[in-house]
């Protein structure tokens, strides 16, 4: 992938991360562990959060949880990088909303990994699911058409 | 579920493992972290290679990569309690197979997660994909059929 | 050493636990990565924590933090192995208590690293260090006493 | 601290790096798990040893292992903020060297741990411990004299 595409990539995405890869990242086959790409996709997630006002206490109100995700593996990376994470709202359903990550490798230009999740609202006081909050909608209608 | 469900469930699987919960397992939600599922299901899976006589050395030879995975969320763990992670191949085609693990609390006797990964064979020498090579899909035949 | 001074070294500790290694445990080095060692420990304290009927809210009331801690490498663990973790209360201050934990390889039979921790006494009321309660000294001594 | 005093402390130091909290590095205490901070410095620990042109292949000739290592907590970091990790060589014996790292939070400007490491040359084609190697003598002068 050339500088230009990966740059036109990330065009459109709201919420870009940068992290640089920990050597503990790597596992004994050499390359950065399947589970650290989701890791990172999971504080994307939470910045994402953030940025819609979410109530992240966890114990109160209602909160998202993870109901679902997957990752395709397409360039594994090495210790040193640093993965650049974009995140977005792919979808909103009347009971969940779909959010879609993708990992680049800064070092080699190119995408690694793409992961979609399922994000749950959870309601902490009646320990039930709930539907989607009209406030969530809002806030990602807001932070996609900007 | 019942104990008799959980014991249900678990018929047919060849490859069960359990794991004692870390603490550290457990995120700011206080629920372990959705990542750790599949690194539970990862040990199964390098396990199941194992029976299968798999070259696992990452260097030379064919081996195993993941290609893709996915995780669907039932139920929250937290420590303390026992993992029981029951792994088997759901379906080989001719690039690949298809490995399904479940994961369940040994303390609430539940399902909590299941996860479905997609295997790719890897050719170190010629640094390409391959095509299913015949011992893995014995192996995998032989396994599963006794 | 032999299976025997593996017992003899286990006498005495009040609490021992397993923990099935996981492959992602390991590193690009093909060890068992420093760092879980000391999870493992961390899980084994807070085990030892809850027969001390401590209270471990992390938010109100005093409950302990991890001020200091050490670790000996010496001898590295492989997947597959099951670790044993011993741990025991070495001495008791005015301000904190000093922990030790050993671990071992279940496999073979020999001790794999030994670390100390120090553990203070944290009011999270008055945010502020305090001295050690009372209940934590007569718990301590209820248990390595027994 | 002040930010002068930040500046003042990481002057010295060869190796400066900087790492963008997960939140996913945090525990069920909602704080970054102690065993983190050790990830870190082992990350700026290997940039070292490739300033020094260390052989890092870990199977052949002389290389690095971690022999011992602490770690004093002093200021809790919490997501998101960014870790700064300075790390040099504070001793250098016959048969070891002994590494000091300091962690900060950028957000804070403040201390938030110290390390100390001990690290023993091995040599992966005798199996057995080495003398230093001069070679990783001159290597530490040439970067701690700069």
């Amino acid at each position: 992938m050339s500088k230009l595409t990966m740059s036109e990539d990330l065009n459109g995405f709201k919420l870009i991360m940068e992290y640089n890869l920990q050597w503990g990242d790597m596992d004994a086959a050499q390359h950065v562990n399947n589970v650290n790409y989701l890791r990172w996709c999971e504080s994307a997630r939470i910045a994402y959060f953030e940025m819609m006002d979410m109530d992240l206490s966890f114990n109160n109100g209602v909160g998202p949880i993870l109901g679902y995700q997957d990752c395709k593996y397409i360039f594994p990376l090495t210790f040193p990088d640093t993965a650049i994470i974009a995140c977005h709202t792919e979808s909103v359903l009347g009971d969940r909303f779909i959010m879609e990550c993708k990992v680049y490798s800064k070092k080699h230009e190119r995408i690694s990994a793409i992961s979609k999740q399922s994000i749950i609202p959870y309601n902490y006081d009646t320990l039930a699911k709930s539907a989607l909050p009209s406030e969530w909608r809002k806030a990602i209608a807001k932070i996609e058409d900007q």
